[in-house]
C-alpha cells in the first residue's frame, strides 16, 4: 500500500500491508489531517521513524468487534501500557511506555490503510461529514484547553495566535458562549470564527494592553506569543498554553513569580466531547481547509501545510 | 539618624529623620533582616533608589493609634492605591500603583527609625520574641506558597533549595503535617529542619528522579532549580515558583505542555497566619540566623548575607 513515510526525509512509498492483532482493526483511511506536529516531525521533533499522521477520518474494514464493522471512525492518539505507574493513576495520556500514532513508536495514518486499537476508535455519526470528522483530534485538543482553563463567570479572555488551532480554540470558546479576544496576524480569518463573539487586534496594536485579561489561551508556539501572553494577563491571572515550542524558549519567570501567574501547560482532550460539538453544529471547522491533496502529491501537500491553513490528505482520487 | 541607602552603591549616611504623616506610625526599628531581594537589589532589581529593606521587628513610638503606640511591630510591605482596577478587584498586592517597602518607591526598615502606614503593622504577641518576628515577613511568603500548591491527601511533595526560604518552606510543610523530599546542597541544614518530617536528597543524587512528585516548591532561584522541578514533577503536577530569577532563564515550555504542567507564582503571604505559626510554636526560624550585625558594621552584613543564611542587622549595640 502507498504511505507517507519520515526517515530523515519524507518519502511516499509502497509498505508492506499492515497486520492485524487481535483488539485492533483495519481501517481504510479516507482523509487524514496535516498538522504542526508532522511538520515539526519533520524537522526532528521527536525523532521519529515511520508512516507519518493522527489525524484520521475512515472506514473499518476488518475488526473481532462487530460495533465497530463498516463504520467510520477516527482515532485517539494515545496507546498506553495500562501497567505503570502514571497509567494506575489514572494518566493514560501521560503514561511512562505510551505510544502514539504516526508520532511515537505506532505507525500513523498517512497510508491507504491503518491498523489501530479498537479502544482507540470513535464511530462518528452520520450527520457529521467526513470534513468535519478529520478535525475531531485537534478539536479535542481545543476543547481541552478551555477545560484546563478553569473559567469563572464574566473572566476577561484572549487568545494568541490565529493558526488552526487557535481558531479552534477560538470556535470551542464561542460554542461555549464565551466572548474573546483574538490576537492574531490574519484579519481576514476572522470570516470563519462567529460574529458578535470574538474581536480582533493586530499583534503590533496589541502591545499596548497591560494586565487586563483573566485568562490568555497561547496557542502561537513561538515565544514571542508567551512574552505577550505574560504582559497582558492580570496579576494571580491563568495562562493557557496550547502549543509546544521550538527549543527552550526565554521567559519572564520572574513576572511569573511577582504577579503570582498560573500557566498551565494543555495536551490531547476528550474526543466525545469535540464529537458532541460537531454533531449538535456548534462547531463548523471546514472552512479551515485550504487544500485538499491526493496522497499522490503528498510532498505538495506538506509545502502547503507549512504555510497554509489545514491541509487534508485524501487516499482515494476524486 | 542612620540608615543604609542603596544608590547605585550600598552607603551608611545619615539622613533627615522622616517625617509622620496622619494614618502613619513612626516606629523604632530593634532588627531588620536582609533578604534576597534586598542583594538582587544592590545588582540593580527594581531600580530602587533609597532606604533599603523590609524584614522588621521595631516598636512603635508615635501614632495616632492608640492600639498601636508603644506595641512591638513587623509592617507589610505592599502598600496599594486601594483606587486602581486591580485594587478593586481585590488584588492588593498587584496594585497598579503600588509602593513597597524597601523594595518600591517607599523607603525600607535598614534605619534608625521608619514611618509605616499603620494599616500595615502588625503587632507581634508576647510569646513571640523578637528574633522570631523578625522572620514574619519571608514566613508569610512561605505560607503563601502552600496555599498555592492546592495540596490533595497524600499528594507526594518535593521542595528544591535548601537557601532561606526553602528552608521555611520546609518548616511550614512540617508544621502542616506534610512529608516532603528536600533537595539541596547543604545536608548539614538538615538540624534546623523537623526530624520525621524531612528527608535530604543531593542535588547530583535527585538526578535520577524522574517524573514523580505531585507538588514541587521551586526555592533555588537559579535556572537549574526549574529545569529539575520540571524533571521530577509528574504529569498533571503542580510547581510553586516561590523564587525570582536573573534574567529571563530557558524554560523548557514543551515539557510544561506535553507534560500538562501547571507552574504557579508566588509572592507574599498572610502574615496573621505566619505569626499564629509562631506564637503556638508550630515553627522555629531562628536556627537560620547565621550573624546579627550592628547597623554600623552593614557593609560587613551585606556581605556575609551573600554566603550564609539570614543576616540579622541590629539598631542598638548590645
Amino acid at each position: 500500500m502507498k504511505a507517507l513515510i519520515f526517515d530523515r526525509e519524507l518519502r511516499l512509498e509502497e509498505v508492506p500491508f499492515p497486520t492485524r492483532l487481535p483488539g485492533t482493526s483495519l481501517v481504510k483511511v479516507n482523509l487524514a489531517g496535516i498538522c504542526n506536529t508532522d511538520i515539526e516531525i519533520t524537522k526532528g521533533y521527536m525523532n521519529f521513524h515511520g508512516i507519518l499522521g493522527h489525524e484520521l477520518l475512515g472506514t473499518v474494514i476488518e475488526s473481532d468487534s462487530n460495533s465497530l464493522s463498516g463504520k467510520r471512525v477516527t482515532t485517539e492518539i494515545n496507546i498506553p501500557c495500562k501497567t505503570c505507574d502514571l497509567c494506575q493513576k489514572g494518566l493514560f495520556k501521560h503514561c511512562r511506555n505510551i505510544r502514539t500514532v504516526g508520532i511515537a513508536d505506532y505507525p500513523g495514518v498517512f497510508a491507504e490503510y491503518a491498523v489501530l486499537p479498537d479502544e482507540n476508535l470513535h464511530e462518528i455519526p452520520e450527520s457529521v461529514s467526513d470534513e468535519k470528522a478529520v478535525f475531531i483530534e485537534p478539536l479535542a485538543a481545543a476543547v481541552n484547553a478551555l477545560e484546563s482553563a478553569d473559567f469563572l463567570r464574566d473572566d476577561k479572555v484572549c487568545l494568541i495566535g490565529d493558526g488552526k488551532l487557535g481558531l479552534l480554540i477560538s470556535m470551542v470558546l464561542s460554542a461555549n458562549g464565551i466572548k474573546h479576544q483574538l490576537i492574531g496576524k490574519h484579519k481576514e480569518r476572522l470570516e470563519f470564527l462567529e460574529t458578535g463573539k470574538v474581536s480582533f487586534t493586530g499583534i503590533e496594536d496589541a502591545k499596548t494592553i497591560d494586565r487586563y485579561f483573566d485568562i490568555v489561551f497561547e496557542a502561537t508556539g513561538n515565544p514571542g506569543g508567551l512574552a505577550q501572553a505574560l504582559s497582558i494577563v492580570r496579576p494571580k491571572g491563568r495562562i493557557v498554553l496550547k502549543s509546544t515550542y521550538e527549543g527552550f524558549p526565554s521567559v519572564d519567570m520572574t513576572r511569573v513569580v511577582v504577579r503570582e501567574i498560573e500557566l498551565i501547560g494543555s495536551r490531547c482532550g476528550p474526543f466525545d466531547k469535540a464529537i458532541s460539538l460537531l454533531e449538535r453544529g456548534l462547531v463548523d471547522p471546514t472552512p479551515l481547509i485550504a487544500k485538499t491533496f491526493h496522497i499522490s502529491r503528498a510532498y505538495e501537500a506538506f509545502e502547503a501545510a507549512r504555510t497554509s491553513l489545514k491541509v487534508i490528505l485524501r487516499m482515494e482520487r476524486f
